[in-house]
């Protein structure tokens, strides 16, 4: 069986050879396979970003092997894992901290999943300290030459693998709090805001961030916010982002991913934001 | 018939995941087809800077299918479209704004373009914001799978289409009014002057910036421009540029893309840069 | 006979096209190729800091060609070259300027090597600026495609190569004085240091940077390194690294590549580095 695509992200960047290794470590084991880099430029060890970016990139990524590394806890005790979605549609490879967590979950979660024990499928490694090399890719291309997933190690629970924690909008004293996901390269904020949480609203949405307040008129297309409007707009994976126009709502607006914005809802106040975790067992597909 | 190569080029950047999820897309339409990316640094939103850097490499582009994507109008009523070249040796998608025309032009214009309105060769899309992934890499691929030109949408008249300001140097009170075209990864400043306009100056060509007098010197490789030298080099690309010795011209003269420089033909003066229109029709090859 | 791979290291950078470019060259003659980035940002000119990223990656990379490009003084009497490494089992194709050799090197020495003057393998240039495009890029196609080493152009002795010069450590005054290598994406310092030279020291070394003292604790893994430690790690090369805890190393410590660091052997004191050629001659495989 196997696969011949492998979608690779990772922390590694492009200035260090770290990227091209990996794919020179699986041209060897597994020669066919294409190797599609979804980006390498996530923050350095930061799991909730490449968590993220996973999961809005994961509904358009070739079925086959995804191979994801951000790994601050490289050579430690954290497992290395493989995890099965979609009944053995796709397989996600990468430690055990959170980073699968958000894509397994917008893929309607873990099929099945293993820890990466099995050295035979491992390189003979100079160190314990780049797990992507010698442990994750050389997996990832096994996967892709038909090696089976329990032949890589013990079964675990999916229940059991490390959740990440998502932020969720919630409602407070007439406001929706909600926070910046991702500020992408136009400098467009997006936030984690389903536009059914503000369909009831009219065209004009009042926003709040810390002690400032702005009027956030929605649109269809970046183009259509007006010069020196705030528009909000439904991005192209279906959230609402904040967009001014032709430059960056981020830098007009003082923003970056991780801070807070309050969608007033009804005249009233403020408060802070909370967390929920997302579990890697099998849900319905969304 | 078909491709079996897609030259991409956008302003998408290397840190979000557009990148890798339009390879993603490809490889999903188009399994077979190679993807190969020119660059996707272009400054956002920057036309003109994008046109050129397609332009400067379509000459070298393997025969195929070029992905062209710098949109700031996304979503908006700018045209979609697919422009043939060389009597289909290679065909050019992405929007109707300008990006494509310097292209086109370099290898002999147009020869058909048509307005990609068959949605049926596109994603269905969560929002009208990323074309890049919803219409034009679908239509590239599809290109690629042996789908005609014909069959994405209504033929357009070439000459109808968008067409880019490239400036062309102008002579004034006995001086070669030019413009830096392209600043390299070097700091080497692409000019746009024909190797010819110069020709009947001497080694020694005194230039203008602003207030501002240099001396350049002709030299044929960048390492033979000596230090502390103005060196002018016949580029790659068979352009004038300016350069110093292992250093960058841009830093060390101040200068950069879109600035003027006066190149003295008698001894007189100053003025302004002009812009001409490069149309899309076919005209004859280079 | 031929190669199926070849890996490409420049200093071009990917905002400009040129990579681009390099890939649509070798495409076009060498189709079923596939092409891996190692990396294309070595600092622009920086024949050293390329040469180390190169014989970090060389172990691991799938036999075949690799395609080397820094090169300030294109265009001039330096010499472009192919070596074989191996008996055959990989060409190294780029300038003769101290580039390959650290690579070359590592893997056991040159067996042969040649000077890349049959114009027959070259593209027809715009100029003598682009070397990566016209030269060495088609050259390393064409050795993909089969035609032999010889053909290339008239056999060169490896020890008339030019040389790279690799910073060695040496004892001084009961120091050892060593050098950092290259500071990766994460901060981590690698040292010039092999850990047989510190084992006889105990878990904790003094570590001196100009006038500032440290100390500096052995641990296995980057996440056992405690937070306000300076950890001494066995990298992913074998080498000596200097890191902390989730942080940046050299930022913390103000250190850069090249800086000199000094471990104390016995209570004494300070001097300079030294510097000793590799030559590309046929060693015993390490």
């Amino acid at each position: 069986m196997g696969f011949d695509t492998i979608s690779f992200l990772s922390d590694y960047g492009r200035v260090d050879e770290f990227v091209g290794v990996v794919h020179s470590v699986i041209r060897q084991i597994s020669p066919a396979t294409a190797v599609i880099d979804i980006t390498h430029e996530v923050p350095a060890h930061d799991i909730r970003s490449g968590g993220l970016t996973l999961a809005r990139s994961v509904q358009y990524l070739t079925p086959g092997v995804v191979l994801a590394v951000v790994d601050p806890a490289v050579g430690t005790a954290r497992r290395a894992i493989a995890v099965e979605v979609g009944d053995g549609e796709s397989i996600l490879v990468g430690p055990d901290n959170g980073l699968l967590a958000p894509a397994v979950a917008m893929v309607g979660g873990a099929t099945r999943a293993v820890e990466l024990t099995a050295t035979e499928y491992h390189l003979g490694a100079a160190g314990p300290t780049f797990a992507g090399r010698d442990i994750f890719a050389p997996v990832a291309a096994h996967l892709c030459n038909g090696v089976a997933l329990e032949d890589l190690g013990p079964e675990v629970d999916p229940y059991a693998l490390t959740p990440a924690t998502i932020p969720i909008t919630r409602e407070h004293e007439g406001e929706l709090l909600a926070e910046v996901l991702w500020t992408d390269r136009f400098g467009n904020l997006q936030l984690n805001v389903d536009p059914a949480e503000i369909e009831h609203l009219g065209q004009r949405v009042d926003l709040r961030f810390g002690t400032r307040a702005r009027t956030g008129i929605r649109r269809t297309t970046y183009a259509e916010v007006e010069v020196g409007e705030i528009g909000l707009i439904v991005d192209s994976y279906g959230l609402v982002s904040i967009a001014v126009n032709r430059g960056s709502a981020a830098e007009e607006l003082g923003l970056d991913t991780g801070d807070e914005v309050r969608l007033v809802l009804d005249p009233a106040q403020v408060s802070q934001g909370t967390a929920t975790p997302v579990e890697l067992g099998l849900k319905p597909r969304a």
